[in-house]
């Protein structure tokens, strides 16, 4: 589960070693440690992996893991985490970590939140209170929090924005991320990556991610996709972006996805992702295997002494069974939240360090269609006619 | 952490190892290993204990958990949970389970419960159902579900019951105590206590005891106390039975209590206990120090970035700081019940640890007093007007 030893450069090296057609294997490096990619961040949202505590995350063998900006800065506010010296000392957790810029919660979870040049003016969810983010203020609440990988305000449309709208979301976010780039320097601590956007429209996402280069980034996020848009049009984005991103640096997909999601977009050459999904299905009782997916919920299980997965190693598979991980979860105890998402995590963390192992023995394709296999619903999204 | 290893003897063999004055420190045999008492034993209403997972219950030094009867026998169903090797092989703990009768649940959790001279007769609280709890049903539930230590059905009356009530009561505890016994004769595997019920009236207390020890248990049980009456009436009540309780068995105060009741209980010859308080108090942020009382929600913890209990060696407090652990209350994270139940019941473990070496080394009278200066508020109601 331990990742291999790896001599510890300059934060902010990229080491590429490996190619499968455009899918990659790379080591990149930070204060915190290297992180081998493809890699999968567990979301870590008000400082603490739901269910987990740092004990649960080193064993599941996850190396990064990502803290919300938006969610650490009105609770318990970044200046105190600042003053307990930064979030790793804070929820003990000495690995790398990666922060978004509380951007896009400021627009979906905030009420009465209105943009201008200088950057979003938010309500608090939790107590209405007012505030604003400015690309300077974002980055300042994420060196608070110590962060490993920054991210820049940015402007991230729904899916359905027109042309016009998209690109000047995109003007505006490469705006944003000049004036982010000036507040923390190359060299700063921390890494600062830029976000590309341009929603579904393959130019603007060129033009995006051209302009960000210009400016110069550690490394470069991929925003504003799995928002509702058919797969085949994230697909094809990602494809338009990958000879345009410089192959010497990291990319990060936010927020996908599913299996197949991350699959298909490491074959478009993405080397990081994070999403709620394996943590929040595990709360929902819908739990990920090499057989495909399982409602713990269901009745079938009741009398099901066999493990969730026989090829799960986790605390979860190798210690309980299916009758008893339904018998907790429909009886709401507090236990199950943690099993099912210890597994859950782990299946997605063994994904990825599948996905490259598979990279550098020049076996992805097949891999892929492995787990294509698993999921033959998901995977008919992706031959969706585009819309 | 780990109890000092036995000799292996007969289940139900009790050896006294030492007194001092009436406090015991004794050794339980059971079929899955020893116990040594005094003991507190944390609460697994439906399986689990809540928030932990059987290394962390592991890891606290527990010895032996509770099980409840009415909640295992409605779900998942004390049959499905013999077809599955039994509550031990079910939930993967491999250390000793006492269970409760079911029927203090089927009086007070359920609703249109009845009670005739046969049982009681209750609907169940998830789904209406009808369901009737005799002795002989609830002797069966326990032995399906593979009890070291299972308990008679009783009749458990609240405080204030009057002499004629409690005197019935006694009569009917004795008569179903007498129909367990013959349903799960001496020798049978699981050990069976009798319950002393009596209600504050110590000569019904001692009348009980004795028509128990009559037919005879493995170990007695007292039964109805800690339902509201003063605490200085629950120690009358307890300082009349220890002369007439043997001294040969072990004696259980059921669902007790807080620090100072199970101290002030253990100074009367009391060797079990058991209590929901420290993992309900822990979901609810009150955490017991060598300090005293801990309401963690308070704001003086926010930036407080000492351990909870210095002195304490549990997971959370080796870990974590008050700081943190306020903030993971207030953001109502999944992982505060986990952590702050580790610490409670460590917390529990450690006093129950500490009280029987203090037997052992003949200074017991001088350990409680640590506790009670800890405890000044609690400590008043002891002295408080007999009523």
């Amino acid at each position: 589960m331990t990742p291999e030893t790896h001599m510890e450069k300059t934060p902010g090296t990229f080491e590429l070693i490996g190619m499968d057609g455009r899918a990659r294997a790379g080591i990149l490096h930070t204060a915190h440690g290297s992180i081998e990619t493809p890699i999968f961040m567990p979301v870590g949202t008000v400082g603490s992996v739901k269910a987990l505590a740092p004990d649960d995350i080193h064993a599941i063998g996850a190396q990064i893991i990502l803290g919300n900006t938006y969610h650490l800065y009105l609770r318990p506010g970044d200046d105190l985490v600042a003053r307990r010296g930064g979030l790793h000392e804070f929820m003990k957790w000495d690995r790398p970590i990666l922060t978004d810029s509380g951007g896009f919660q400021a627009f979906s979870l905030s009420s009465l939140n209105k943009m201008s040049a200088d950057g979003v003016e938010f309500r608090s969810h939790i107590d209405g209170s007012r505030h604003m983010f400015t690309p300077e203020k974002v980055v300042s609440i994420q060196r608070n929090l110590g962060s490993d990988i920054m991210m820049p305000l940015d402007v991230c449309l729904g899916y359905g924005a027109s042309r016009e709208d998209a690109a000047k979301a995109v003007r505006r976010t490469t705006e944003w991320a000049a004036r982010c780039r000036a507040a923390h320097p190359v060299g700063s601590p921390g890494l600062l990556f830029g976000i590309v956007q341009g929603c579904t429209y393959p130019e603007l996402r060129e033009a995006s991610a051209r302009q960000l280069m210009d400016i110069g980034f550690e490394g470069y996020s991929i925003g504003g996709l799995a928002v509702g848009e058919p797969k085949n049009l994230m697909m094809k984005n990602l494809r338009a972006l990958d000879p345009v991103l410089p192959q010497e640096k990291p990319r990060y997909l936010m927020g996908v996805g599913t299996p197949l999601d991350i699959l298909h977009a490491i074959e478009t050459g993405v080397d990081m992702f994070d999403c709620v999904l394996p943590t929040r299905n595990a709360r929902n009782g819908t739990l990920y295997t090499s057989a495909g997916k399982v409602n713990i919920k269901r009745r079938e299980y009741a009398e099901d002494d066999s493990p969730l997965d026989p090829k799960c190693s986790c605390y979860t598979c190798r210690t309980f069974t299916k009758a008893y991980l339904r018998h907790l979860y429909v009886s709401k105890e507090l236990l199950a939240f943690r099993l099912n998402s210890i597994h859950n995590l782990t299946y997605f963390l063994d994904m990825v360090r599948g996905a490259r192992r598979a990279i550098l023995e020049g076996r992805y394709a097949e891999f892929k269609a492995g787990y294509e296999a698993m999921y033959p619903e998901e995977d008919l999204l992706f031959d969706a006619p585009e819309c």
